[in-house]
């Protein structure tokens, strides 16, 4: 009787695991739910229960749907020819909400990572080229994180990407928004330097 | 369609209402947690769903409890004369943690506070007394946070406590254990010199 009955104990260990939390911040977040145990508790486990039922991966583009394809890959007004490849559901919804880019998208889940086995089949690869073979795409945008995990495989898509003749892109790198040369890092200024722009 | 259907928005919203949580890291939650759907995700809404359900106030501590009397209060073992106060659950959990205290506790829910409008009735300390007059006690353990709040409410207890005739005491206050002076707040200095002890 430490911390509770056994299901306490063991709802503290789920949500102990979830990212950004540890055992700590765990605790007080089950004392803040059953605190408010018959309003958010239990409307939380509803919507909890409901969402792990009916969510899926779209049948194209691997983003997080209700139905086989995703809203966005069912919505023909999105057929730009323009594909943005992304690492992660969380850079789709990051790029949805900068509200910038019209055409569709392609999550490939991870990047390459010889350490964790992750190579080309792992990742979709191969899917995604028949992807740009199958439409009729003019533009393959790769937003993939400035890390060298994520630039080491833009670089392959890059390359395999070649035999198909499609544009590739890459996003540009430089000193973000409200940025202070004084507190960047010498990799970006150098990167935001080599990139200069006639004014 | 920025982060997905309207239900994942919902819990997004949900999750980040949680101590501790905000809006960047209720989204990184239900990433995760959408990615082990079938497994984690499921399983929490499930004991999340049991916990709302099975859990309420022991009526004569306060403790979150599967039953009308929490486990410390059903145990005689723990019928020792000693009551300790607590403001919060989280604090009983603390206590029953470190394995020190065998008695009982009362669990006050939060502590005097005009502002609040929270006044004795608020507090239950009428409900203490009279459980501090019915139960032959020997001792009551203020064990309320060291902040101003909770020494007054201690303060208020102790005088309310006074024609009852029971022993009441304090936690002491000093230098927490593996505490470097250099690090420590004035107050703290100055109690533990005051409370200073022959060795």
């Amino acid at each position: 009787m430490a911390e509770g009955s056994d299901a306490i104990q063991a709802l503290i260990a789920q949500i102990a695991r979830l990212p950004g939390l540890g055992p700590r911040s765990a605790r007080r977040v089950v004392l803040a739910l059953i605190r408010r145990r018959t309003g958010q508790m239990a409307q939380l486990a509803a919507l909890m229960a409901d969402v792990a039922d009916r969510s899926c991966a779209c049948i194209r583009c691997g983003n997080i749907s209700e139905s086989e394809l995703c809203p966005i890959c069912a919505d023909p007004a999105r057929a730009t020819g323009e594909l943005c490849v992304v690492e992660d559901v969380a850079d789709l919804w990051a790029l949805e909400r900068a509200r910038v880019f019209k055409g569709r998208y392609h999550v490939l889940g991870g990047t390459l990572s010889a350490l964790d086995e992750i190579g080309p089949d792992e990742l979709g690869i191969p899917r995604l080229l028949a992807r740009v073979e199958a439409e009729s795409l003019s533009e393959v945008i790769l937003a993939l994180n400035a890390t060298i995990e994520g630039q080491t495989t833009a670089h392959y898509i890059a390359e395999a990407l070649v035999p198909t003749g499609v544009a590739v892109t890459g996003l540009a790198q430089g000193v973000p928004i409200g940025g202070e040369l004084d507190y960047l890092d010498d990799g970006t200024i150098g990167a935001a330097l080599r990139a200069r722009r006639a004014l």
